[in-house]
């Protein structure tokens, strides 16, 4: 074992391993102070591709790497797979499942998980898609669908069965949308027998009166038509009053449907609230201008757990972007305190967004020019590449898409956990044994 | 949906999609006769590079294909996601959760899983490694004995993690221990700051006077040189009194540690005794020279299930060129009955064995001539890449191993199953609720 090395330098403790907190250990890698990155998992996990993962493009593997992997050349940095139970603020320490991480400055960058407004029973039947799990379940759901409509003998099951509803209208609900789209139209046209995959319906619904509301009303608009293209029924301004086991329940109508995809609201981590400083509706921590919380000066909040209003008005978005933006910017802050200096306040340099629904088709708005469709899709891809951590995904993930986009065939359609049957079959005859082998 | 043709076109069906199961649809592929294949999963694993994946080399998605999607040119052929429950011979009918499968011919190749030799309470201590669920249990447990001997403040946890034992000197055993030893020695070097994973231990167990043997003797010391060099402590004629969570019971020691993993005996399918006819102690079905059983010419078992003694007196060994073979006879045996003609018995062209230990390490035996070391790895390289379905799948292996020969790299190191911590603290200070986030 290595010899510890009592250390006066100063402690930082990260919680997060996502952007924020990625980039804020690599703006603070190989500097004079130790640092502790704590993550519940032993991955970073590039969220943007996930929906992929969901719709059996990608393996898991190829949109995460291990943290300490990335982080391997930086030797004041300790990665720690474990679970925060506790922040003490007074005694400035951090409290996992096994010890106590004291720190001198500490930057919590724990995220957000999906938020079902109050109705947490929905969440088993629509789940959400935050991390490896939750894509893994899509991905095993969305491809059981089209199994159960081959191998049963009930119509209304099948019909059912080959209808895919995702609630929320941003960037993942129209991904979603567009991806099992071309699954169901493309992917799996010539692998089934009983069924038409072309006739599945994917249904996308909004409460807004437009998809992707927070970019313009024309890349909305144009959005929403390609789309349309591709065969995705698209209804806005449509609320949801329940789901269950057997669909959606609208106002005006009742989705009978197999497959609900929840993309519809977020809640930040419960770390936030712990605190004790304000937060808000989503329970966002209301940070200041350098980041940090009122009265703690050594604490910053960074990513999808922050809200932070001093630049434009409205808290920023919790997009990759400003996340990694805030991290580098809180490396940078702590090595300025420890300096004697104080940064300026933070400013997210907005390069502008993307959005891809799919082969050919995408929104993309930089500012100065917005567009859609075919450049807007290549801008997208390209960025996405850039970003993925690690040449070795970056190399993979290009061959499967170039793959994909001659063949259509998708790399990872695999269900492998144990089958449930998800209906008793009408004439149960047999006792439920498994004996397949 | 597609109208259904009543068809008087012969029936089979096929039960199991492995090797056994997928080349014999493969010979009825666009014939006149009707194939239902039905499996549990949706999907063939090409087994052989199981163990790349429980080791952190290959994603699921690299090794398996969907059966359906194999096969979808073979318009013929039908497959369904399914659980057999029961197979009716005097009925010949295939009973699944849904419904029933009637069959003129019935192939069943059900395969085998590991046994534990009557002590099942063992599997929860030492998993085995037969389909893609048992991978990814075996790839946490390795993978996070490394995050727990990093965090944890107990010296004898930390010993205790860093030890890994194989139960089983087959194929699978040597292989999965050299995978081991290079992940400790090689892989994550790098990553880790309180432990040197270099000082892993990784004990392979057998209880057989050597490893590999099937082999010849100088093949099994060759391995076994070969083992050493890569610093495995292998130990021959050692039998297994227990297992239990703290470690192995040996008649002489006990080993502690946190990953045991069985790789020591194989059971088969239980839908073999469902069959009324000869079983050999490993519930194998004994089959006539033509791979049917006696009293149902129509009934054919293929693969692990089988138990065929006719060529050279015991039984052919469970391995993917055997259930290959026997597969694209069974189907040949099905056309040549449907056209009035009679098979020659089936004989098996052996056309010799290899096993990899690792980097540039691997045993040959192609019966003119016997070698071990670079030129058998190579070999062992070359015909996995070419066996493995699927273009795609063979030029993402190739190029994930291209890219860990030169770079050591793994692309699948991921924890991400909630965290358990497996062992309580020594000093619980809070309560376990999860508050990551």
């Amino acid at each position: 074992m290595k010899t510890a090395i009592a250390s006066s330098r100063p402690k930082v403790v990260i919680v997060g391993g996502g952007f924020g907190g990625l980039y804020a250990a690599k703006a603070l890698a190989n500097q004079a102070l130790d640092v502790t990155l704590i993550d519940r998992t032993n991955h970073h996990l590039f969220q943007p591709l996930l929906y992929q993962v969901a719709t059996a493009g990608l393996s898991p593997g190829d949109v995460a790497q291990p943290i300490r992997h990335i982080l391997r050349s930086a030797q004041n940095i300790k990665v720690i797979m474990g679970t925060v139970g506790k922040i003490d603020v007074e005694a400035r320490t951090v409290i996992t499942h096994i010890r106590e991480h004291p720190y001198d400055y500490l930057v919590v960058a724990a995220g957000a998980r999906h938020s079902y407004f109050g109705n947490d029973d929905w969440e088993a039947f629509a789940p959400g898609l935050k991390n490896i799990p939750d894509a893994l379940e899509l991905r095993r759901r969305i491809l059981n669908a089209f199994e159960i409509a081959e191998t049963t003998t009930d119509e209304e099951l099948r019909k059912a069965a080959l209808t895919f509803v995702i609630i929320g209208g941003g960037p993942t609900g129209v991904e979603m949308a567009g991806a099992i789209s071309e699954l169901a139209r493309r992917t799996l046209v010539d692998d089934f027998r009983e069924i038409r995959t072309k006739q599945a319906k994917v249904i996308l619904l909004d409460a807004a009166p437009r998809v992707l509301p927070v970019f313009t009303e024309d890349l909305s608009r144009s959005a929403q038509k390609q789309l349309e293209q591709m065969d995705v029924d698209v209804r806005v301004a449509k609320k949801v009053l329940t789901v269950n086991a057997d669909g959606v329940q609208l106002e005006d109508e009742f989705i009978k449907t197999r497959t609900i995809i929840w993309a519809a609201g977020n809640a930040a981590s419960p770390l936030g609230k712990q605190l004790g400083v304000e937060t808000d509706r989503q329970g966002r921590v209301v940070v200041t201008q350098d980041l940090s919380i009122p009265g703690h000066p050594e604490i910053f909040i960074i990513g999808d757990l922050a809200s932070y209003s001093h630049q434009t008005g409205k808290p920023l978005a919790g997009v990759a972007s400003v996340a990694m933006q805030m991290g580098t910017y809180t490396g940078k802050a702590i090595l300025a305190r420890i300096g004697g200096n104080q940064l300026a306040p933070f400013k997210y340099l907005d390069r502008g967004s993307m959005a891809t629904i799919g082969r050919h088709r995408a929104v993309a708005d930089f500012h100065i020019i917005r567009f859609g469709g075919f450049f807007a899709w290549l801008g997208w891809l390209w960025v996405h590449l850039i970003f993925l951590v690690g040449l070795r995904n970056q190399i993979q993930v290009f061959f499967q898409w170039v793959w994909a986009y001659f063949t259509y065939a998708r790399g990872a359609r695999l269900i492998y956990r144990n089958f449930q049957p998800s209906v008793p079959p009408k004439k149960p005859r047999i006792p439920s044994e498994d004996l397949t082998g």
